[in-house]
């Protein structure tokens, strides 16, 4: 029998990866998502991402459009499945529309996580998997950045606020209670798509992120890249980023669920490769590997953007016998690979 | 016609205080509160708080029973009345609870919050101050501490994590909307009660407080005083705080309220005296204005204690209008006089 794991958010970009994964590992991923940010393709009612991961295994996947917002909801799923582990990606993600719609990041980020929490006590099911980001760490004190660097300084929108305060939450429901175990996974700059080229990173309006805009660029369905800061203190001046493959961030994943049972009480990793690259090499990987141009332009830097951003992995490494193997050549390949495919992401009836 | 202020846990032991000053300055208070730490005497539905309060004015007091976390209750509420502010008390407030049960206390203190700024927003209204605490400043870095003192570092209980994290939630809610006005209250420690003896703090189970406690010990509820740490780096080794006679608090909320159109976004204000007495000139304070004798232990300190926190309250002074008046020896006396006359607080049934 192979063992249920609940994958909230499962139907988004990193947890549509891990699901695979989780598939080809023997385990059996139940997605919960309540598709605000997933294309549903007409006369379906499974998200398109998770009908794409069933092309790309071969097998079924165990789909629930539940709002983790609705408690009784997502009791009804754990009353039907033993789950011998969560893990949670679900979460609105967008910083910009953080800063100007905040009560409503508070609302669903919170709001959900402790719906979660609550339910999992009821079923007596205490082991976790917390998809963080790196922006816990607001303003680095020191590169490259390890799980010791103080967290929640400096943090400048409420999308990174409100995964400080689950950490912070996590932290101390570990501290008042020693059943639970939880690893909080702090992602660096998820980059790529899995292989196949059939589920990707499918921004809905203009990408906050810096290579699904370049890809879109590169397709024509945005005209210039704007490269926000070129005054930054690296070498080229513009902004320097651990990009990670997602495949490798969704082995991550794997590793932390095989070792949760090891983590007493709440512990975090970092998901990164440890080698930063600026936004120009990127932009020049991405050149060399879809062979477009790619317009840019340089803009003032936004408000809250920090210079150098890169992680030391060797926690993860150590401890969850992780390490990531992808190039950022493969990542530009992988996701220039998926944007031609789907020039439109999941959505065949957008326009370009 | 006087306007109505929203009173949410207008039953607790600052909010009743606070109550009473809104009717002497001709505000008509609507309090709600779920009474979960009040007492309703037997065959009542108003709290014994409440009830006090109309002998004390002489005026009826608007009170509904409702639980902020309750949504639609709380909607019900915000139809019947056209508010002009809010003030905001309502909230679990025992730090040691909160570290035994986080996850009460971040679901009850965020989520009731979380509510009633939608419910303001739904309603069109947004003028609130909101019962912050000195605990926000974490371990202090200066002394005293002014306003422009870090938030957020060191805090090391759920309790004044909520604060803080309601806080930025507040902030970020200005810096988003710009119609909002919002006062955060930062309250150092609030001893005493009101002079008629009616009302004052009514801790259910031992005080996590000094004061409550100690008056507990004067009057043979408690054998024993334990005060814990006497290695502090202060003048006699034991903590010093900033005590505030709880109706100088009360007035202190009366001046933001008469001033909160002044502010624009959202502006935190230190109420404190500005004086640090320490735990040994407390009790000895107490000593003297209640005649009774105090026997105390010295015990190790506790986690998350700090030795001296006291309060640079200028810029209350300054912007509201406002200072505290009433020394540490009145603080005392009316406490005494609370603690006399309801040796167990509103409950009379309760063994002493």
């Amino acid at each position: 029998m192979s063992e249920y794991i609940l994958v909230t958010g499962g139907a988004g970009y990193i947890g549509s990866h891990t699901v695979v994964d989780l598939l080809e590992n023997g385990f059996c991923p139940v997605v919960v998502d309540n598709c605000v940010n997933a294309i549903v393709a007409e006369g379906h009612k499974t998200p398109e991402s998770i009908r794409r991961i069933e092309t790309i295994t071969g097998e079924k996947v165990i789909f629930h459009n539940v709002d983790l917002c609705n408690k009784k909801d997502l009791e009804s799923i754990f009353e039907k499945y033993k789950f011998s582990a969560i893990m949670h990606f679900a979460g609105l993600k967008s910083v910009n529309e953080s800063v100007s719609n905040p009560m409503n990041y508070y609302e669903v980020n919170l709001g959900a996580t402790i719906n979660l929490i609550e339910c999992m006590k009821a079923y007596n099911i205490f082991n976790i998997v917390f998809s963080s980001s790196a922006t816990v760490y607001g303003i680095p004190e020191r590169l490259p950045i390890d799980e010791s660097h103080p967290v929640g300084n400096g943090i400048t929108n409420p999308y990174g606020k409100t995964k400080y305060f689950i950490e912070e939450i996590f932290r101390d429901l570990a501290k008042a209670e020693s059943q639970w175990k939880i690893i909080l996974l702090r992602y660096f700059n998820p980059v790529g798509s899995h292989v196949s080229g059939l589920i990707g990173e499918d921004p809905q309006g203009p990408p906050n992120n810096l290579m699904p805009y370049v890809a879109q660029v590169a397709i024509g369905r945005r005209p210039i890249l704007s490269i926000f800061g070129n005054d930054y203190d690296t070498p080229d001046g513009t902004g320097v980023r651990d990009f990670i493959h997602v495949v490798d961030l969704a082995k991550g994943h794997i590793s932390a669920l095989k070792h949760i049972n090891e983590v007493c009480g709440c512990k975090a990793y970092n998901l990164g490769t440890g080698k930063g690259y600026s936004v120009l090499e990127a932009v020049e990987a991405f050149k060399e590997a879809s062979n477009k141009d790619i317009p840019y332009k340089f803009a003032p830097r936004r408000l809250g953007d920090l210079g150098d951003v890169h992680a030391d992995p060797t926690l993860a490494k150590k401890e969850l016998n992780w390490t990531a193997n992808w190039s950022l050549s493969r990542m530009c390949e992988d996701l220039w690979r998926w944007q031609t495919m789907n020039p439109t992401g999941y959505n065949p009836n957008e326009k370009i």
